[in-house]
C-alpha cells in the first residue's frame, strides 16, 4: 500500500509538471533536467519503499549540515552552542544580516553562517582531508553504503562562485568566531555540500535520527531529538514553519533538491526534485511529503 | 509514578528559588508574588495529575491566542494565511519592525500583531461582547468548567498601558490588514487575554489539542495538527527554538507565566510560574516541562 | 535676469510635462492637478522675483516642520536634543523601524517621528488652539503677512487617515518619549501641517533663516546655523543627500510639493510643483532649484 | 589672530586631557599615543597657520577616500553613481547589512563598501600599483610636496586583520558590483589608507576642494562641489549630522584621526589628534573645529 502511495505520488509530480527553478549559481546545478523526482521510504520494520528516479544521485547539498552537526555535537556537546543558537532565522539561508545584529552568532546551524561555524568546529585543528573523511565515513555507515562520493567538480565550483561565502566567512572571522581561516573552513564546507546520494542512500542514511531502527543507534536518543527538533524549526530556512504546518514531521532540505525527513519511530524519508521553490527547497519533495503526510497520517502533532 | 514526579518538579522550582521576573507593565502583574508554581497533566487514558499552586488563578495572557486562531480558523479557514504568516519571527513578541519589512502581514498567529490580526478576524462584523462571549464559552466547553472569567481590571489596565500594542494596530491599519477600528480590535485582544484560569483548567482545556481524548475533538484533527505545529516553531516568541529543543513537545506560553502544553496522543499539560526569562516564558515553568521531558520520555522527535 | 531665469524656469517645468505623482493618501491632496508649478526668491538686497502659480496657496505640510524646530529650540534650546537626534535617517519619512531600534528617539526633527516630539515639545503643558497660535503668529512675522491660514478640512483629513502616525505617536508613547496623549500631539501636528501658503509668503517667510536680511533676525544667527545644517542633512527624507548633491544649499521638502530653501546671506526661495519623487519630494521643484543652482552658482560649497 | 586662535585651541585640547581611543584594529594604530593634537590652516589669501604637532605625519585612512573619489569621478563620470549611492548611511562605516538591503549598491562613496567600489573603479583594469601612482601624484600635487608616502606596515597590518572589509569585498562581489578580485581591490585600498601625511601637508592638499586658492584648480568646480556636498552629508559616518550641525562646514574624517575639512572660498583644514569618539571621528579634532567655527564665524550656513 505505501508501495502503490509511492507510485502516485511520483505520478502526482510528473503529471502537475510544475517543477520550480533549479538553482542557478553554479553550471554543475543549473544544467540539471527539472523533470525528475524520486521518492524512497525506509520503515522501521525493515521495510523499504521506492519509486521515481532512485537511481540517480544528486548533490545533498545543505542536507549534509545534519551531519556534520551530528559529528559536531559528538565532538563538542553542548559547547558548540556557544558559538551558534538554535532559532529559527526569519531571513534567507544566505543572509548576512542577522550574522552583523547578532555579532557573529549565527542564529542556528542550518543557515549557511551556522553551517559554516559548525564545519570550523568539526575541523578543529585538524586537515580538511581528514575531517571530510570523518564525515563520508559516517555517512556511508549512516547508508550502509561505501558508495557515497563528493563531486569535486561541485565543490570547486561553489568556490569559485562562493563569494557570498566567503562573505559570511570573513565576517564570521571578524567576530571572532570562525578558528580556521575562511579558505581552509570552506574548502571542507564547499566539500561536505557536494556529496553525491540517491534518494534510496540518503532515507537508508537517515535512518539513525528516526529512533526505532535496529542496529542504527549511531548517536544517542537525546541527541537525536535534538537534531529533529532544530529540523523541525530551522530545516527549511525560511520556509521552516510552512513546512511544519503543511508536512507536520522534522525534514531537511538542499538546494540541490534533495530532503531528508523522518517521522520519529516510524519511517525515514528522503525525496529529490531539482525544481526548488521562493525559500530554495524543492517544489515537488515538498508537496509530495505534504500529501504523503496527508495520506498515512504520519505526523507528530497527532 | 507521575504524580510523584509533578511533586518533584514543583519542590526543584521551590528549592532553586530562582523565579525570574514577573511581568511588570501592568500593577495587576507587576505585584504577583514570582514564588509560586503549579503543574498539571491529563493523560489520554483520563488520570489527573497536579502538583504545587493548582488552584490559584491566573492572567493567561498569550496562552489566549491558541484558542482564538482554532476559533479564528474555524470561521475563516484557509484564508486567515491572507492576512497572517506561519513562520517563526526572529523577533520580540511586541516588534513592529517586522511588520514594517512585511507590508503589514504579521509572521504568525503568536506575535502580538498576528494575534491582533486573528482578533479582528474572529470579531468580523459582531460586536466584542459577543466574539468574547464565544470565545469563553470554546474555553468552559474545552475545560468542562463554566468557571472561566475575564478580569476586568486586568483587561483595563492592558488598555491604559497598551500603547505599543496601539502601534501595532494602528501599523496594521495603515496597511489595510485590520477591518474593525484599533479600539475595538484591541479592546477585544486585552480582554480574551485577560482571562483568568488555573492550571487544572488550562490542562483540561488543552485536550482538545492532544488527539486520543475521548469526547474532546472539537476541532479536526487536520486542524489539531496545524496548530500544534504553529505552537511547535512559534509558541515561544524569539525562544521557539529553544523550547523545542529542550522540551520537545508543542506548547504556548504567556507572559502571566503560564504555558499550556500537548504531547500528541499522549498528554496535555499546564504549567505556571509568573517569573519570566529573557524571551518573556515562564521560566520554571519552562525548566518543570523540560525535566518532565527527560524524565518521562515524551517529546515528539524520536 | 533672475527674473528672466525664473521665468524660464517656469517655463521649462511645463515643457517637460512630467510632473511626478501628487501625493495620493488624502483626497484633498490626491485631487490636486499636478501641472502646477511656482517660484519665488527673494534676494538680501530687498528684491524679490516671482514666476508661475504664485497666487496659488499650497498645503506645506513638512515645511512647517523647520517652524515648530525653531520653536521648540526656542523653549527647550539644547534639551530638544536628548529627546530627538541629529541624524540622517537612511529610511522613508514614516519609517518605524528606525525608531525601534533606536528605542523611541527620532533619527531627526524632520522625519515624521521626530516632527511628532518636535510638536510635543512645543505644545508642553500648553492648549493645542494656543500653540497652534503660536506657530501661525511665528509665520504671520516672518512672512509679514497675516493672511496665513490653516486649512481644516486637511487637518481632519489627515487625522481620519493618519494610521501610521498614530502608530508612531502610539510607540513615542511606549518609549515614554511623548509627554502629551497621542491625540493632543497629533491633533497639533495634523493641523501645523495643514498651514497653507503662496510661494510669495514661504519664501518671505524663509527671509529669517538665510542671515543678511534687514529686520528679519528672528532667532539669533547660531540657531540660524543650526537650523539649516539639519535641513541640509534631513530636508529631503532618504533623498537629503541627493538634495544636497544636485542643488548644493539647504531646503525642505513637504508632501504637498513645496520645498523652501535657503542660500545663506544671498537669498530666501520657495519653489511649489505638487507632483512629487519617489522620495517624497516635489519632482519638478527639485529640477527646478538645481537649475537655478547651475545658472546662477548659487551653492554653499564653493 | 588667526595664529592665537589655532594656538588657543592647541593648548585646550591638551588642558582638556580627554583624548578619546586611538583605533586598536591594528598595532599600528594601537600603539599611537592619544595625547598628541595639530591644526593647519591655509587661506584663500595664500597665508598658513599651524599649532600643534605639525610635523608628525599620520595615517590618513579615510580621508584618502577624498582623493579616490576626486579620480573615479575623473575616469567614469557621472557613471560612478550607478555603483555606488549619495545618501548618509545611517549606520557603522563597516556595516554590511546596509549593503544587503540595497542589493550591492553601497549608500556613498565613504563608508567602507563604497570606497572600496570606488577603489575598483579607479583601478580599472590596471596594476595597483600604477593605480597607487595615480592617487600618490595626485596628492603630492595637491599638497605641493612630494615627501607623501605609504607606510607599507599599516598596509599590510591592515591587509592581515581586514576580515570585516573581506566580507564587504566578498558581498560586493556577489552582487556583481567589484569588478576586480577582492585580493586586488582590496590591497589597492588598504594601500590608499596606509598614506602617511602632516596637518601641514593635508591642509594644503584640501585647496584644491576649497574654491579660490590661485593655481589649485585641479578639478573643476561642478565636481568641487559635488565632494564637498558629499563631505558634508556623509563625511562622518554616522555622525556626519552631528558635524553639519557642531561645525557648519564640510570635512571627511580618518580612523587615524584626521580630519580635513574646507570653508569654501575662505579657507583648507586639517587637523589631527588620534583619539576617537564613538563614531570613529577624532574627538579633539572635532571639538577644535567647532571652537574654530565658533571663534571665527566660519559657517556655510550663515
Amino acid at each position: 500500500m505505501l508501495q502503490a502511495l509511492l507510485e502516485t505520488l511520483d505520478r502526482d509530480a510528473r503529471q502537475r509538471n510544475d517543477w520550480g527553478q533549479v538553482a542557478s549559481y553554479i553550471p554543475e546545478l543549473a544544467s540539471i533536467d527539472p523533470a525528475q523526482f524520486a521518492i524512497s521510504v525506509c520503515t522501521v520494520d525493515g521495510q523499504e519503499y521506492h519509486a521515481g528516479d532512485v537511481q540517480v544521485p544528486f548533490s545533498i547539498q545543505s542536507v549534509s549540515k545534519v551531519f556534520t552537526l551530528a559529528l559536531a555535537l559528538g565532538r563538542l556537546g553542548g559547547r558548540l552552542w556557544e558559538r551558534v543558537g538554535r532559532e529559527p532565522s526569519g531571513r534567507a539561508f544566505n543572509s548576512i544580516v542577522q550574522l552583523e545584529r547578532e555579532q557573529g552568532i549565527p542564529r542556528n546551524p542550518f543557515i549557511n553562517a551556522g553551517a559554516i561555524v559548525t564545519t570550523d568546529a568539526v575541523l578543529g585543528q585538524r586537515a580538511p582531508r581528514e575531517t571530510l573523511g570523518e564525515i563520508l565515513s559516517f555517512l556511508r555507515e549512516a547508508a550502509d553504503d561505501s558508495d557515497v562520493h563528493i563531486n569535486e567538480y561541485v565543490a570547486r565550483s561553489e568556490q569559485r562562485t562562493g563569494d557570498r561565502n566567503y562573505a559570511l566567512a570573513h565576517f564570521l572571522r571578524s567576530c571572532g568566531n570562525l578558528h580556521n581561516d575562511c579558505d581552509r573552513a570552506l574548502g571542507t564546507y564547499f566539500h561536505h555540500c557536494a556529496i553525491e546520494m540517491t534518494t534510496v542512500q540518503l532515507a537508508r542514511a537517515a535512518r539513525f535520527l528516526c529512533g526505532g531502527f535496529r542496529g542504527h543507534r549511531m548517536i544517542g536518543i537525546e541527541r537525536v531529538r535534538s537534531i529533529n527538533a532544530l529540523m523541525m524549526t530551522c530545516g527549511h530556512y525560511d520556509g521552516s514553519g510552512e513546512f511544519a504546518y503543511r508536512v507536520g514531521f522534522p525534514g531537511k532540505s538542499g538546494v540541490g533538491g534533495g530532503i531528508m525527513a523522518v517521522v520519529p519511530n516510524v519511517a525515514s524519508i528522503a525525496v529529490w526534485s531539482p525544481g526548488l521553490d521562493q525559500y530554495g527547497n524543492s517544489k515537488q519533495g515538498t508537496k509530495a511529503l505534504e500529501s504523503l503526510s496527508k495520506a498515512t497520517g504520519w505526523s507528530v502533532f497527532a
